[in-house]
């Protein structure tokens, strides 16, 4: 029989998001009770529902934009809580952190892929594969432990957006070399310049603005409740960032940020939040929809993937450690720790990459696996680093 | 170049779901200013960057989810600011209503197609097409008038659900006969038992449970903040109706009306408020998004669409006044008009025809046309009848 008000899709997807909110929700229960990270408990919720396990949910275009939507929505909250100065405080040293965050991993992963005696295309895939941080990951769990402010959360969401810039280029450049016609230089310089002069532009000229017109958002010829502007502000920013070949999360950070600036900063605080509460289970939970455990009952491809992760883990630590010395010891592990996660970034690029046709069904199993290994292992570690501040 | 933490098409949705915001949010904004109702704002915002316009949006399926969780916010929400007690007191008028309001528009619609000489089932989808009133529209309106819990409120409510089912009814015969097998009446019957029992048990057991453990929903082995056990159970219940045939919003309005029952009803209004902002514009939008100007050029069209409309305007309202005749003569004009406006209904049951084979081209250009229409009088109308009310 038909459904009546949904075509029999809408209908089907309906019980699909109901069964991730769900499990999502149970599993983030789970993990507050052992006094684990939640959003462990929510990722692994994607594994069980997801074809890992009992198979009930698939990833569809509407999953994978309520997922989007959830990592947009939790940078934005980052955002809101997130002064420019903090992140001006933190600039060099984030800087640094990003540099070499992308320059180790890089290396690493290029490296494994030569000593394998794979082709350019695969080695610049490998690469850019271990480069991404998924800040979404990681300042959720900043959040969680209460740190997002803290010298090493700020550090890393400013690492995050250089990290971004630097991960566009590699993957520009590994496109273009696997299309065939080698890199367009011309095109990836222009957009890294539009980049730069976007966040740069959004960053300082957003802030600047709302600083001037604190109540701009509430003023009554725009709106009774600041909320819809704040939200579409925030949706515009991250359509245009994805656009421009950034992550869509950067531009929902910015716009955090800027609306941070407001008078009605807390207002809009309460009213986002449910839209915090609603839309991230789905992003967690859809990383642990990727997992295909069948993909890793070969030898070479277990052992593959166990180096693999190996070298994300060290390298990414080691640059971002290296970057955050300055910070003092216990900041700069917290930050090495935080950078490590790949989250959904890892899985985007190797996606990418077999859409290019530059590699194969193996090496997108063993990304996905780094992906989702380093992005469970990390909050784990960085809860048990970070706690004695926590109590402090 | 390849965005890098969203696929293409997830990019482009972003964007698509960015302009059909402010596209609604500009119309809802003119809309209040001219004091006209603010959903027809939003549906010719819809219309304005849709195919019939500009075509800056097209419909998916995202699209099409976003709309039906629009609609099931919204009937959420009404849900939650209505007791059970209040659709009982009007529910003898209630049912009246919804048998009274299926009745003559089948008649009325399915007569037109005999008059047409037309075959069985396009008879039987044109009644079926005038059937169903888009509650949505109307409690939407309603609600911006501050009269969704007044009698004609109630009353519409109520024979809203009457309405679905016998719609479902109606639609599931025309299914069955355009299929050639003719109406499979066993299984019509089971799922009409089906979705009586479940209403039933929902209205029935669903408030009594809540009313005798009004704290559950925050008791703290479910949650710390009430809002997504009650999402959740308005998205599960949406989820079942849909799949066993019934509207979707009718599993959002019971699950708002059991809710209603917990004492955390007011911080639940609250969480709830933000996606009852979020959501709704997308489901107004996307009617308007239906509408394509060329279909209706030709002469014959034109004047198939005039008389089906006035077909459904006047047999909706006759009916449904008739059947409310006991509430006086004001509130049965406003039940009259409230049930009018066929919405995303007509739409669908359209769509149903045409992906059946029954019916072509210009029978489903006729059918979304006759709902576009119904969809924006009736607000108009409505708020002109029930004026006087608002100020007394």
């Amino acid at each position: 029989m038909t459904p009546l008000a949904a075509s029999a899709g809408v209908a089907d997807v309906l019980v699909d998001l109901f069964v991730l909110l769900v499990a999502a929700k149970i599993g983030d229960e789970i993990f507050k009770r052992i006094g684990q990270p939640t959003i462990i408990g929510e990722i692994l919720a994607g594994v069980l529902v997801g074809p890992a396990l009992l198979g009930w949910v698939e990833v569809g275009e509407t999953i994978e934009v309520f997922a989007e939507l959830g990592a947009i929505f939790l940078l934005f909250w980052v955002g809101l809580e997130t002064k420019l100065d903090d992140l001006r405080d933190v600039g060099r040293t984030a800087g640094l952190v990003g540099v070499l965050g992308v320059v180790l991993p890089f290396a690493g992963g290029a490296g494994l892929a030569v000593a394998l005696g794979e082709e350019t295309a695969v080695v610049l895939f490998a690469g850019a594969a271990l480069v991404a941080t998924s800040v979404g990951i990681t300042s959720a769990v900043l959040a969680e432990l209460g740190i997002v402010t803290a010298p090493a959360g700020r550090t890393i969401l400013g690492a995050a957006v250089v990290d971004d810039i630097l991960a566009m280029l590699i993957l520009g450049v590994a496109v273009g070399i696997a299309g065939g016609g080698g890199a367009d230089y011309a095109s990836l310089a222009v957009s890294t310049v539009l980049s730069i002069l976007f966040v740069a532009f959004v960053a300082l000229g957003g802030t600047r603005f709302m600083q001037r017109r604190p109540g701009i958002l509430k003023e009554p010829r725009f709106s009774e409740s600041p909320l819809l502007p704040a939200v579409i502000l925030c949706l515009g920013l991250a359509a245009f960032s994805a656009q421009i070949g950034l992550a869509a999360i950067i531009g929902a950070f910015l716009a955090g940020m800027v609306v941070a600036e407001t008078r009605e900063q807390h207002p809009i605080e309460e009213e986002v939040a449910p839209l915090y509460a609603f839309f991230p289970p789905f992003f967690f939970a859809f990383i642990g929809l990727q997992l295909v455990p069948e993909k890793y009952t070969d030898g070479r491809t277990l052992s593959l993937l166990i180096a693999f992760t190996a070298i994300a883990v060290v390298t990414k630590f080691a640059g971002a450690w290296l970057g955050a010395r300055s910070l003092g010891a216990r900041e700069a592990r917290i930050v090495g720790i935080g950078m490590v996660p790949r989250g959904e970034v890892g899985i985007v690029i190797a996606g990418v990459a077999i859409a290019e046709g530059a590699v194969d069904d193996e090496f997108f199993a063993i990304v996905v696996g780094m992906s989702i290994i380093t992005t469970l292992i990390a909050p784990l570690v960085l809860r048990a680093v970070s706690r004695p501040v926590a109590q402090s």
